[in-house]
């Protein structure tokens, strides 16, 4: 039975993977659970699947659901980046899945990195911002970072083993977002009701709306590079509409393996779980004779500024993707709260990256230190503009 | 530097098989050739190549070529099926590749495994008539037999070592050929030319008729029971008219993996040759955002019966593939001939079937006289249709 830590419990993906969980009895006993605010949800959490340890992030919360738990029963409860870097190295724990989202992300990423646990992996900020850091640890630790995400799970799948020197080309598709179709000046007025409604996917907001502006696989594109050990030049975004090949692998003699299936994360996020292995799931089936038909396009990136921008700030390296991230988090934010347009998002994230001076090799701090600067630097450009 | 053996050299795969080497420079030494009547392309090859070793199929065919070769510099000549067998065996041979058409290919074949030689395949009748015997000589001589018909090298690349324990389902797909869309009358009317004009694949004649009628299909499904070893319940034919998804695999969890390209027989061919390794190719590349819309549709057995007759032959095991094989190769030639219609090839397939009583476990010599008995069970069938 593999022991496993969910920090990122109450959330979208953090859910589906106790989902997971649930529909392979006898497989996973889970011995952690972290969260941010939601104490409500923990508790029912806790009741389900009796884990020794849980963190939340207030201390507020921890009180609050500290006066739920019988002491001499419960588990023990941690508060606090602190009490979730506890949770990342649980000595029983076999596998960490970090679920939450936010340059958070990366220090319980780290602490259980360091710790020598084996990381499935949900947090795009973690190898976005810190993918140098991290990637190298895990090299060090002799730890694998294994893909959540459903285009990075597709090419771990069509790699299966095989050495990153026989690949040409990684394609990553992208659903293209709901407004694949609209005309640049249609895509100025769209609100946050459209922006929200994903065509395949069913998501947190934030990460709805990176998908609408193409930030989302921007940021991919990043984790990806780092992930497989590859140049950006090697890695090709395709929008495919119909988000049932998840993305794909060019070898070298011109052989293309695809991942397919419908959209739902709980495929991804099993095989993450289980492997090596694989086991029988219940989840709906892909059935090609029911298909749609298939199609492939280009990525606009004049109409989709934020895919080209994340390549640059990829390339460029050193904090400069820290700061991407940042950026749009706070735009992202800004468009939520109706103060900003969805065509602002990517100009207050180049706006940010033209006024960021990039530390190469930079450091745990140095990338928090970036991350920060970026935030103020994008809510000072949203207030002018608000 | 592999050391190849090409049995077939002469024909539409050997050919292909030998521009493969010439592309890739310092990887591969052609030790043996063999082929069956065209001593003039024989002589070409041999020249290119310089193999220690040659066999025709007939006697006159190794005089003619013999008469060309100056005796003192020349490789050795061998005639016939104990010709082609030598070549099989030849001691500096590290891969034989069997490109040969028809019964005949199953010889050579069993001869270069009971020899311990690793074998690419390309002679469909060998594990359609013979699998049981070949797979579990291959199996005790620890000899891989690898796949170069694309949609089996297709499901090899996707399985990629993975235990075939993990595996839902193999779906084979299918161009569906050139009569996919024509009504059952408009089927009776089709002519020769119009059946040797194939939408994707450029090939020899019998495998394009068996293209359009899903014969080669059915055949491909039972050559995937055998080289994967699974039941028949567990491979799917899809209509796929693009034929850029050559074939797929469904494992346990749902997960889907394809194997794509453009149809070009060089690809799987190559990756026969150089597994475990790529190698880079100059082959033409796909190209997802210049792709037309790929579709997937039920196969219609009713319209093409050739592909039930398969499952059932499959099914039934014992000598009844081989006389399913050779049944439609009569059929065949004879449509090709003009002697019978298009439908009536199924048809003649279908009733020699019914007549065969087929023995269980039968051994190589069982097979032959199946294969032959069939033969003139068909033929008797096309004189009184004729």
């Amino acid at each position: 039975m593999k022991k496993i830590v969910v920090i990122g419990s109450t959330g979208s993906i953090g859910r589906q993977v106790l989902e997971v969980v649930k529909n392979l009895p006898g497989k996973f006993k889970v011995v952690g659970l972290g969260a941010g605010k939601n104490w409500r949800l923990m508790w029912e959490q806790i009741r389900e699947f009796r884990p020794s340890a849980v963190a939340l992030n207030g201390e507020a919360e921890v009180n609050n659901l500290s006066s739920l738990i019988a002491v001499s029963r419960g588990p023990e409860l941690f508060a606090g980046r602190r009490g979730m870097e506890k949770l990342a190295v649980l000595p029983e724990a076999d596998l960490v899945v970090v679920a939450v989202t936010g340059a958070a992300g990366i220090y319980p990423t780290y602490a259980a990195i360091s710790a020598g646990k084996n990381i499935a992996l949900a947090n795009k900020e973690t190898l976005v911002a810190a993918g140098h850091l991290v990637m190298d640890l895990a090299a060090r630790k002799n730890v694998a970072v294994l893909p959540v995400d459903s285009e990075h799970s597709a090419i771990w799948q069509c790699l299966n083993g095989q050495d990153i020197s026989t690949v040409n080309k990684l394609i990553l598709t992208a659903s293209g977002g709901p407004f694949r179709e609209l005309t640049n000046k249609e895509i100025e007025n769209v609100t946050v009701e459209m922006a929200l409604h994903h065509p395949n996917w069913n998501m947190g907001k934030k990460i709805t709306i990176d998908s609408a502006t193409l930030m989302n696989k921007g940021l991919e594109v990043i984790e990806a590079k780092w992930l497989f050990g590859v140049d950006y030049t090697k890695i090709e975004v395709v929008i495919h509409p119909q988000s049932i090949i998840h993305s794909a692998v060019e070898f070298l003699d011109g052989s293309v393996i695809a991942q397919m299936g419908l959209p739902d994360m709980r495929l991804p996020i099993q095989y993450a779980l289980t492997h090596p292995q694989r086991f029988v799931s219940s989840l709906p089936r892909l059935k090609f004779t029911e298909l749609q038909q298939l199609t492939f396009i280009k990525a606009d990136t004049a109409k989709f500024p934020s895919l080209r921008l994340a390549y640059e700030a990829g390339r460029a390296g050193g904090t400069m993707p820290a700061v991407l991230n940042a950026a749009n988090e706070v735009a992202v934010d800004a468009f939520l709260k109706g103060k900003i347009g969805f065509n602002v998002i990517p100009a207050v994230v180049s706006r940010v990256m033209e006024m960021h001076q990039s530390i190469s090799m930079p450091d745990l701090d140095e990338i928090m230190d970036a991350d920060r600067w970026s935030r103020e630097a994008g809510e000072k450009i949203i207030k002018k503009l608000y």
